[in-house]
């Protein structure tokens, strides 16, 4: 089946998994804790991840999945001619605390080519996504707002910020200051959106994969702090910039 | 004239400003930079201010205002039979940046005493505001929810987080984490939404005077980090936070 079609199926999955998560937000929540006290999941970030693998595997047996709520995750690997990458709820603390500024996020990729990604930001009722060619926030296309780094936001992680890890804090002092929003799904809306002019986080691939896809399309870049393409096996200091920008930005992030 | 009809006016004045801006927002700006180069002021500032300013001088000639965008500010004083503390764009940053984020505060003093406050965050339609006794968003009353703060959020100044300023960095680690967002507005009306559970920022008076009137109608107190009322003269490090939080706060908030 084509790409546009398993496109077009995603956006029903994405937003009926929208629509469920606003139906329940009032719902009490069985929270547990992941790796540590603040890493937190619900059993809504189960039951979006089990209803929206159940649609891929209903439509595609053959697709693989990698879902950031499975015990056992597969690979990303670039000989995989059909890989989802899913994270059900992204921002799950804004989730639990705020029940505001979370996303549903979904990207597909063919032998390793991110062919689209989807990021439902729930409560504002806005879809970011993208076919081959151009990206959209629900039917408007999206363009690149050119900015100077001086003149410019900087979406970022909390600790990185602080800890000047990667020079982020000297990047900062380039710019009219930093915002933290708690999700990336989130961050990579407002960067689409030109509200930031870059993202800078310490993030799994299911965090990144959508946002970078979408943001490729128009004229984003996503990078490791070293500078390489991200390794989509672990999680790694990330950014997405745009690529007019990234030299400058190279002056202060480092690794 | 009674104080509810103070209001009453006082939130037509507030919603034509927001309206104003709204109709504006892809109008060129002029920019102007104050004491820094991220500390901005538009030409929309300015014309917000006049605005709202002839506005109560038109209805109430012997009021005494005191607005952020005056060179020569009169100084805040209890023996003021009526004061208005007016911030025409608070998070201009966003204002110029974002397009968003941004709001339109307004506060009304009778002999030092808050007696309404108003914060409308111009692009989302919500105006915040309390008469003597209630706070409300729009129609809808708001109340305190209370949660432990070791499942709660954070609203942050960026410099006094990453500085452990007052001992926030501290207190952030008894937390979920930190959210930053660029407005004092803002993140009053986050605060008042139960987002976030404490604000700790360096303001000035027209930027608590608005969100500490009207937090304090569901149980919120406004401090300097010495524990003091806010002195309403200077720039000054100050929280607003739940009364049932302030003496675990003042563990780890300290001068």
């Amino acid at each position: 089946m084509s790409v546009l079609t398993r496109l077009e199926l995603a956006k029903d999955w994405v937003r009926d998994a929208g629509n469920f998560l606003k139906e329940n937000i009032a719902a009490p929540l069985e929270i547990t804790e992941k790796t540590r006290y603040d890493d937190l999941v619900t059993n809504f970030d189960k039951e979006v991840q089990e209803q929206i693998v159940a649609n891929i595997l209903h439509h595609f047996p053959e697709d693989k999945i990698l879902a950031e709520e499975d015990e056992e995750k597969i690979k990303f690997d670039s000989e995989i001619p059909h890989l989802w990458v899913l994270d059900p709820i992204d921002g799950t603390t804004n989730f639990i605390v705020q029940k505001d500024n979370f996303a549903v996020m979904l990207a597909y990729y063919e032998y390793g080519v991110g062919k689209f990604g989807l990021i439902l930001d729930v409560m504002k009722d806005k879809l970011y996504w993208c076919d081959s060619h151009k990206a959209f926030c629900n039917q408007k296309e999206l363009e690149l707002k050119e900015r100077p780094l001086a003149q410019s936001l900087l979406g970022v992680n909390s600790y990185m910020y602080r800890s000047n890890s990667g020079g982020l804090l000297d990047l900062s002092h380039q710019t009219l200051g930093v915002r933290i929003i708690g999700s990336a799904g989130i961050s990579y809306g407002q960067l689409l959106e030109g509200k930031i002019i870059g993202y800078f986080s310490s993030l799994q691939p299911w965090d990144y994969a959508a946002g970078s896809i979408i943001a490729e399309r128009i004229g984003y870049v996503t990078l490791t702090i070293s500078g390489e393409s991200p390794h989509f096996n672990c999680r790694e200091r990330v950014f997405t910039a745009p690529s007019y920008l990234i030299s400058e930005i190279q002056k202060y992030i480092k690794k």
